[in-house]
């Protein structure tokens, strides 16, 4: 362990290390499938909108299409009358010009006639006989949203390591592309340790405990876009391990290693790692706490990840969240996508955040309407996490940021 | 449009009397599944741990079990000797216990022996011949979890309406709860309006649009929790859309009417909610922006929602996110659990965010490290959200608020 510790590098140095050594990012494979079954995923490549959007010009409002020359200086009281020209029907194609000081109505939605740049709404009108009083002057544009305003044909929609989510599916999917490439990182997730058992065990053996890590790491990995399969726990055998290591690769890009958090368990993982074929082990151990004794290596040749990850609950998931998400991001999207994800925001501290100079940390946080409070508790804790927004960071020079100071606090 | 927008009510006023007209919370179905496929689902009611964590007293360190009191004043000037008295095996039951001034071997996640109350760290530790070297004295409980000391059995884990996710799920699975009861709320979206096409459509003939809300009011909807099925796309005519309806109605607890942006569609959803059992329509406009054309009804005996939302693609994800979200954790959870999930986190503006008095007003954020820049779009916009982490919310009374000033937002 002591040989360990003094080689403890900062986490940061430790991604762009990874990044260098293992050449991320990396030749993506991808799935290609259609929009509809895309939510959740990593888009693999840039999107461009095949159409304009809006497809035409359209009205915003219900009212009255005009051309906003003839209604200069309207007012209530000193309306401009306009002869009413029809009404434009709804999803449908109409040809219709807007003949000069004519007033067409128009709904929310509806295409915008010929000669007419705006729409006067419906209650800054009334309706007199074949006259329409308007009782306010428009602009240009104004109630309009004009053909390709949004969006031109050719304008990129979704970016390479882009989550899929509401916020972008239903537009990429509104402008008529109907299939996409998603990132086919392939996860592997390789328990170790003799006293795990499955998550699923009706009762544990004295002295066990359920595998908690490996359905933590699935579903936080889903979370962030990437899918996971789990390949099972191995007993504290170097053998065996490396015979699960060895099975695992051919079939995963990424292996990681969780559970295990004896001296002998983490030994072997690194006996393992350092086993590999070059650069083989890479990371041996990292100067952040929760998470000294995370183990990064990999394969250049082959654009493998290997990681071995703290057993404890608590430490894996903050590693997980710091360390591994941040390593997936730089494989498919190199530092650029991992800054533009892992990103602290300034919060008041509601209360002390207690920490050590020389490391950098990280605490649970939950969140109020004007600041964070930390969730004191210890490694081992299985439920920390429940009701927390993110994690606070206290960087390697800070040591207890006062209630009422300010803290980076990374966002689940 | 006048008589509506006279009777315009607030956001918050508006929720409340639905609560109170339809006596939410309503009695819950619920599905009960196993915790493996809770996951992005809502809990239906409390989870209680059947089993202590840890189940047995464990170290958190590789080190030395000791008796605190036999180190008392260790330090490596002063280290103190204790007998080396074997290891504790991983994942077996040992029932043995630890002699006076002894010291076993103990790996991390190992069996705490009885007589035992804490652990010394390897390297605070050199064994020498059949000694153990003491060099740091231990508190009581120092580097060990007791048994029980996280979770006592009995103790809630889990409450009515949380969203199941990686911060809660392993926790719950590692327990030993293997079948939980998840919220079985069906809703249905049916989209309205003459130039609504499929999301899917190839092309889309002039004057139409694809149906961009139906396919995010879904994928919203899933990423709070809630399961929905799209019923189809209904043309403007107050018949079919009074039978849509009603077939929907038996299915479905909520019935989201969505799309239809012109005068004529929010009039048929008007006069449908007004003709449903009591109380039928309950809020005839909202006074927020975007938002003002949302109507909100439900019949109480049958325990339903209906709920039409605006047609523009921004101003309908913003009331999904700002009032149909609240009405689905307030149907299921009440006020109580609506005020545990809208809460406006204070950030700073950096940039004007543009407000008028007299109207609550949201507008989506982009997060940077040191507060909020707001998008400025118009309602008719599909993208906007994109990037996206939330909305930031002026007050009723709040005039445009300035960079340097501090906006409320509610995360996404």
């Amino acid at each position: 362990m002591a040989g360990v510790t003094e080689e403890l590098i900062g986490r940061l140095e430790a991604l762009k290390m990874v990044c260098d050594k293992l050449a991320f990012p990396i030749a993506l494979k991808h799935d290609t499938v259609s929009i509809k079954e895309a939510f959740g995923m990593r888009l693999a490549r840039e999107v461009k909108s095949p159409e304009p959007f809006p497809s035409f010009s359209r009205s915003l409002r219900d009212g009255y299409a005009v051309r906003s020359a003839d209604v200069i200086g309207a007012s209530t009281s000193s309306p401009v009358f306009l002869r009413k020209c029809g009404t434009i029907p709804m999803g449908r194609l109409t040809d219709e010009s807007l003949p000069k000081e004519g007033a067409m109505q128009i709904f929310t939605g509806g295409i915008l006639p010929q000669n007419s740049d705006a729409v006067v709404m419906l209650e800054d009108t009334e309706e007199s006989g074949p006259w329409i009083e308007i009782r306010k002057s428009v602009m240009p544009g104004e109630n309009v949203i004009l053909k390709g305003e949004e969006v031109k044909s050719g304008d990129i929609v979704g970016s390479p390591g882009e989550l899929l989510d509401f916020r972008n599916v239903p537009a990429i999917a509104g402008l008529g592309v109907d299939r996409i490439d998603t990132v086919g990182l392939n996860i592997g997730i390789l328990s170790t340790g003799d006293e795990i058992v499955d998550i699923g065990a009706q009762s544990v053996p004295p002295g066990c405990v359920r595998d908690v890590n490996s359905t933590m790491l699935q579903l936080m990995l889903k979370s962030y876009g990437y899918r996971s399969t789990f390949l099972g726990i191995v007993p504290d055998d170097l053998e065996m391990l490396e015979m699960a290591v060895k099975n695992a690769l051919p079939e995963n890009d990424v292996v990681i290693l969780s559970g295990g958090s004896s001296v002998s368990s983490r030994d072997f993982c690194l006996e393992v790692m350092e086993n590999l074929d070059a650069p083989g082990l890479i990371v041996r151990g990292v100067n952040m706490r929760p998470g000294k004794p995370t183990l990064i290596g990999g394969i250049k040749e082959k654009a493998k990840l290997i990681i071995s990850l703290p057993g404890h609950p608590l430490s894996c998931a903050i590693v997980a969240r710091v360390i591994l998400v941040p390593l997936l991001d730089i494989m498919i999207g190199g530092m650029e996508l991992y800054e533009k994800n892992f990103m602290p925001v300034k919060m008041k501290c509601l209360d002390d955040f207690i920490g050590t100079s020389g490391i950098e940390e990280y605490v649970p946080v939950i969140l109020r309407t004007d600041g964070v409070l930390p969730v004191n508790s210890k490694s081992g804790y299985i439920s920390a996490l429940r009701g927390t927004a993110g994690l606070g960071m206290l960087p390697i020079n800070t040591e207890t940021l006062r209630k009422g100071e300010e803290i980076g606090v990374i966002l689940w």
